[in-house]
């Protein structure tokens, strides 16, 4: 377990970076359209909910095989 | 089982990051979309949809690599 | 405990800067949204910290990693 | 298998990345045209598919050359 | 000691990298807003300070790190 | 075939990222000309595909220099 | 105390390039909203010394690690 | 034929990158003028071919450099 | 004295090139505001002086822990 | 002829990103200028050769020395 | 005096570098508030002297450890 | 000549990329202009003919210390 | 005078590119004032002076150091 | 003559690559003014070429440490 502690670090951690990015993105986002739109709210709500699940796929598989990582 | 944990993180680390930013992109620009043009939102959601998965298309394979290295 | 100290040292710390940007884009915007449309203040708050709380997934995932790191 | 198992994360990787941005833009403005342009909706979203199959060519030749790298 | 020492380091200093940017966007907004609207003052400096323990619960979370890696 | 296998990962993947972008660029921009402009419509569509076809040169010469160095 | 030194100029030199850069953005938008809103000038001063204290809680914690970096 | 197949790699990697850059920002803006002036399609499709030969001068040069590095 | 040095230079370095920065965001800024409201001139030149030594707070402090590692 | 082909291809690899990135900007303006103002077109396409001439000077004696360096 | 002249060139060329930068925002600011503003001329260039005097006192506190390396 | 084939391979490398991008901000600007005031076509011309000579004063320097380093 | 070289080509190197984007900053702004302001013209060539002296404040004292590297 | 070479070239380089930024910033904005205020024209190119005096100050310096390298 030397070098895959490492490996598991870099993976979430810039898996973590990036999702917080575009999720930043996507969610600043739809703050904004509420605000110019408050009778879309629900409808904008919910497909940021859907971006989010959708942005989060490959961040947590490199999660998954960081942790696969750690327990070899 | 060495350097392979390495490349399966750096893999799926840069993919992970890759595909936030993108879908991130696609997907903000969908909610500004929608919230300009309320009557299209089921043409765009459809459209953002397809547009993610084909956004995803590389990153998954990237993954898949890295499963594949994590388990040579 | 040698190689871990350092990557555990990474995660949290790419972790923390990338969380600490994306919150940074959600709020501001927030605040900017409320300052424009100051009826819908409940709302944007709530959206709000719904968003902070997704943003933060992965990181505190890292931050997991880290702590395991450290105690192996 | 030592050193190309890293060479085909590396091939991967940033094909990954750079596909999913450049995805990214065409299917964002993409979206921002059908929200402008409604009466031609179905023409963007097929030049939009011939566009995303043009970027792909050269990444998926990267990941052959990943999976090449990887049964060697 | 050795090398947990830079590892602390490195936490820390990125951390505080981070939240010295993030926490400067939301203050900044914040500052603009309240010059902008000064009857909803009140409401912006307390989601200001909401916003700025919610930015700084992983740098927190990285510095405790880096004072048990200087403690082991 | 030591070093050979990382030259092609390199020459390849930069590659794909590079022709990724400039495609993106060129696509996008036709998407945008196409939903101002209905009445061109073809004669874009035209130059898009020459420009694309222009840009790939290098790339898939960089990918040719990659399976020569794969099989060499 | 060979690496220990080092360490200690890398948390405090990123910690004050982060602190100098964030304080520099809340304070030059303070100065810029007292010059628009003459008279909200003490509440923006008041939430100006807020906003740098609240900027400063990581970069001093930075500090006093390096501190006890330079006399372990 | 050791550290020669990574120059060849490195230079005509970086000239593909480079050239699709130019090309891409060549192109784009060509598409841009024609759908702004129709009347002069025929000479800014000239022009963009011209421009195109010249941006390629020196990339294809490094790809000769990289096919004499690989077959010395 | 032989990596404590390197270790001041490295400190006071990026210390001064942080300060610099965010000292030239704030003074330019104070600057545009004289010049906007020349009422308030006095006013504005407080604050700058304020704030100045507020972000040159952590600088200073790496300058000590430059000067520190020197005489060690 | 061992670090010499590596100096080659830095040289003209280098040289081929500059001169494309130069080109493209000089191209792209020009063809935005000759639809802006299409009663000048010769002299701006006369400038535009000119200015690539000059602009191809130094890379070419770039691809001059990575021959020299090859062949040495 | 080994390694100390590169830690002296590295902590005053950094230096140098970021006074440049922040005087050069400074000043240009202030010849661009003196054109807008021509009566008051002479308290611009006050606070612009003051304001580089403040900007230069951490780099000349690097320049002058940058002295005490290259002397010891 | 070992490693002054690298070196000359650095100086004429950084050089073109430097004097390629500074000239292409010199023509492009100059070709706007001249679309813009065709009457002054013959004195921008003239001004940038000298400009982009004392653009290159260095970069050829800068080559001829290259050739001096290749023929020592 | 073994690493000495090097570090005095770093320090004149860094401190000449700082320098020269420093000043260009000013005097292209110079230029742009003049051109608005014709009447003020002797004034602002004066603190163009001034400024361009007290930027090349630090970067001489690099200089300085260089050749005092060089001659020890 | 060693690592001397190397030096020399390092300097060299980046001085060209600053300097040519430098002056490429000057003498554009410079054809910019000339083109909007054609009657200071004159006045405009003298100051344009004190500028480029100016700017070429330190970088001529680098070059002269980086021909005393070569003939040390």
């Amino acid at each position: 377990m030397d070098l895959n502690g490492l490996a598991a670090a870099f993976a979430v951690g810039i898996a973590a970076f990036g999702s917080a990015i575009g999720n930043g993105m996507v969610i600043s986002k739809a703050l904004e359209s509420m605000a110019r739109q408050p009778e879309m709210e629900s409808k904008i709500r919910t497909t940021m909910f859907i971006g989010v699940g959708l942005i989060e796929a490959i961040p947590i598989m490199a999660a998954v095989i960081a942790f696969m990582l750690l327990f070899s």
